[in-house]
């Protein structure tokens, strides 16, 4: 998507280790605008694909997912980081955090992810693909379907979107990261 | 707001010690259709007044936050719970948090809440205000204007609305629950 990727060249800010920062226009600060322009493209890349929820993880997953959501005119439920004392039939998976060097839990209500469902996944980055996966099993615990996944930025060099497609989901990244080396953002 | 009121009454459930769940259509499963017309009516509420920037906390904060920035088309901050190891020039603040009985930071870069914004809060629930108490903090420490607070929804009997309408602060609450007395929800 030619505006996301100018607006990286733009805005994004590239740190060792492989880190990009856009948080002055998705992260942090968002930009509304640009937000539903990559949620129109989303839906675009998901015509003919049946979607009954949305799924994301909070907190940076929840404005493009909510932008979808509306769009497409189906509910969209995030999860949690923490488990809430009062959540009520919780589904559990564990998350290892690359960035953070340390595992995390995230957790949904059975209620809002049901066996009939056709949940599509929205999140900002994919990386390594470890969100991804817990979400997959998330997913499978509730009985539903993962119909795909789509994602504003993947960071190809983490591989995580390669083994996602090489399992057979269905991913769209908005766009690609080739590499981050020597602090200079190559996109694809 | 008649529609949300409704669907309180319809959907929202009362536990003991005046605690309401909708997390079935605002704050873990969300009505994308009802956030919009939640975030137009707080745009109207706000009508006549010069708005920069929208500033939340997250994680529930974000999508009303998002749909009214979208409208207003400017951008929308969200304050972190965190402090992210790669955040520069932050500005933080304490929250105590009645429900879950402890003191939590709140944070936010300086680099997106500039001495010349007019800040619009938004958030879903006012309770006893010490989330907003917080976020007048990070905004007086930026040197911006804080011009009015938006929730979509208000416990009334927690006081937290009368303090801060005491203190001259802009408050608009879609729905305001007088009592949850006898886990029986009573609007205002």
């Amino acid at each position: 998507m030619k505006t996301l990727k100018d607006r990286i060249q733009k805005d994004g800010r590239c740190f060792p280790g492989g880190i990009l920062k856009v948080d002055n226009f998705i992260n942090h600060q968002m930009d509304p605008l640009l937000m539903m322009q990559m949620a129109e493209e989303l839906v675009r890349r998901f015509e003919g694909t049946t979607i009954s929820k949305i799924l994301t993880v909070e907190a940076s997953g929840i404005a493009p997912a909510i932008m979808v959501g509306y769009l497409l005119n189906v509910p969209v439920v995030f999860a949690k980081k923490s488990q809430p004392s009062t959540m009520e039939n919780m589904l559990v998976s564990e998350v290892f955090s690359f960035t953070k060097n340390r595992t995390y839990t995230i957790c949904v209500s059975r209620d809002f992810l049901q066996p009939e469902d056709k949940v599509l996944f929205i999140d900002d980055f994919l990386a390594n693909g470890h969100a991804g996966k817990g979400v997959i099993d998330l997913v499978n615990q509730a009985g539903a379907e993962l119909v795909g996944m789509g994602f504003l930025i993947e960071k190809a060099f983490q591989r995580g979107g390669e083994l996602l497609r090489e399992a057979g989901m269905h991913v769209e990244s908005l766009a690609i990261i080739e590499s981050l080396d020597n602090c200079e953002i190559k996109l694809r």
